[in-house]
C-alpha cells in the first residue's frame, strides 16, 4: 500500500514546484495510479527563514505549523520541507504533528556516506550556514563541512535572492565561479547544494561541478519511503 | 488583497507539475511573498477519464470532488483543473464546492479570440476528442475546430500515453509529425494542446509548431484572478 506525501512549501515556490517535479519524475510509473499521491501546501506566506534566525525577523514556525496541520488533515502520511534553512525548526514542526517528517539534512548525509565522501563544500543561505544547521548534522557521521570565505558567501546569497527568488534569468556568474574554485582549493571532494534554490540556479545558469542536490536526494528518500517504484537512474544525483 | 489558488490535480502528476511550475514562472515577484499562496492536491487515485466517458470506466467525478472539497477546507479561494478531459465533469465539480473553478476551455478559447484566429486543430485524447468538449465551448465564440483523422487520432494518444505519461524520453516522432501537417493542410491556423501533457511532450521531444497551450493561459488566468502580478513577457503561449 503506498503512502500519501505532503510538502510543507513555499519556501521558496519554486524549489517546492522543484521537488514535486523531481518526486514525478524519479517514480516508475506507466500510468497516473502508478504515482504517489501528493498533497503541496506552497505557503508563500511562511516569513524569511534567514531574517528570523539571524536578525530577530518574524517567526516562521506559527505559519510552518499551520501548513503541517493542513497536511495532516488532508490525509498526508508524512511530510517534506523543501527549504534547508527551515530545517532550523525542524524539531518544532515535528513536535505538533502526528506523522512523520522526513528530515532533508539527514538523508543527504547518508547520501555523502553512501558515496565514500568525508568531505563537503557546503553552499546555502546565511541561515543555514551560521546556524550551523548542516555542520550539527554531518558531524555526527564524521562528515567535514567547508564553508565560503565571508566575501564568497555574499556571491552564494546574491545567486540565490537576486538570482532565482527574483527570477533574474541573466547574471554574472564570475564571483560565484570562484567560489567553486574556492571551496575545491581547500579540500571539498563534492559541493552540496544546501539551499533549494540553488539546484535551480546549477540548472537555469547551466553551472557545471560535482554536486549532491538535497532535494533529489529527498525525492528519492520519499518514493522509497512512500512505497512507491524509483525509476532506474545510473546517476539522479 | 491576494486569493490563493487550489490545484485539482494528479490528472496526470506530471501536468499538475507543470501548471503549479508556470504559475510560479509567470508571477512577478522578487521575493517568496509576492507570490500566490498555492495548494495542491496531485491526487492519482482519480479513474482515468477517456476511460469513463468513451468505455464505461470506473467514474472519476468522486475522487474529483473530494480532492475539491479538501482544496477548499485547505483554504483555497477558486480551483483549477489540469486536465482537458476532466473538463467534461466541470459542471458536477461545480456543484458541490462553494468556490469557483476557473475553466480551462473557456480561457483558451477568449486566448484564441484575442489572437484572431478563427480555424483551429485540436490535439487531445479520445475522450476530450469523442465527448466534444472543445467544440461545444469553441463554437459559442464562433470558433472552428479541426480534428485529426482516425489514423493520426492514434499518433496523438500514443505520444500521449507511451510517450509522456510512461515518462518515456526516446520514442518516434514520424507519425505525430503528419498529424501536424495534415492538420495544417486542412485549414488550421494554430495548434490548440488539448492535453495537458502535450506542453510536456512538445517541451520533452522539441517538437517545434505555432500552438497555443491551455495550461499556460490558464496559468496567466490563475495570476490575474488571484490578484498577483503578471511578469512581462512577449508572448509565453
Amino acid at each position: 500500500m503506498k503512502k500519501s506525501i505532503g510538502i510543507l512549501g513555499g519556501m521558496g515556490p519554486m524549489a517546492t514546484a522543484d521537488l514535486f517535479k523531481k518526486i514525478v519524475d524519479y517514480t516508475a510509473a506507466s500510468k497516473d495510479s502508478e504515482h504517489i499521491h501528493v498533497y503541496i501546501d506552497s505557503n508563500t506566506d511562511i516569513p524569511d527563514r534567514t531574517e528570523a534566525i539571524l536578525r530577530g525577523g518574524k517567526d516562521p514556525v506559527p505559519e510552518m505549523v499551520g501548513s503541517a496541520i493542513r497536511l495532516e488533515c488532508m490525509g498526508a502520511d508524512f511530510l517534506l520541507i523543501p527549504c534547508n534553512t527551515a530545517h532550523y525548526f525542524y524539531d518544532k514542526i515535528c513536535a505538533m504533528v502526528h506523522i512523520p517528517v522526513l528530515n532533508m539534512l539527514e538523508e543527504t548525509a547518508l547520501e555523502v556516506k553512501r558515496q565514500n565522501i568525508n568531505c563537503v563544500g557546503l553552499l546555502a543561505t546565511d541561515g543555514t550556514i551560521e546556524s550551523g544547521v548542516y555542520d550539527r548534522v554531518f558531524e555526527k557521521y564524521g562528515i567535514s563541512v567547508l564553508h565560503p570565505s565571508s566575501a564568497g558567501q555574499k556571491n552564494v546569497m546574491d545567486l540565490i535572492y537576486k538570482g532565482v527568488k527574483a527570477g533574474e534569468k541573466d547574471i554574472d556568474l564570475a564571483g560565484f565561479n570562484n567560489v567553486l574554485e574556492e571551496l575545491k582549493r581547500k579540500g571539498a571532494e563534492t559541493i552540496i547544494l544546501g539551499c533549494t534554490e540553488l539546484p535551480i540556479a546549477f540548472e537555469t545558469y547551466n553551472i557545471q561541478c560535482k554536486n549532491i542536490d538535497p532535494t533529489a536526494v529527498l525525492a528519492r528518500s520519499a518514493i522509497v519511503y512512500a512505497n512507491g517504484k524509483l525509476r532506474n537512474y545510473s546517476n539522479p544525483f
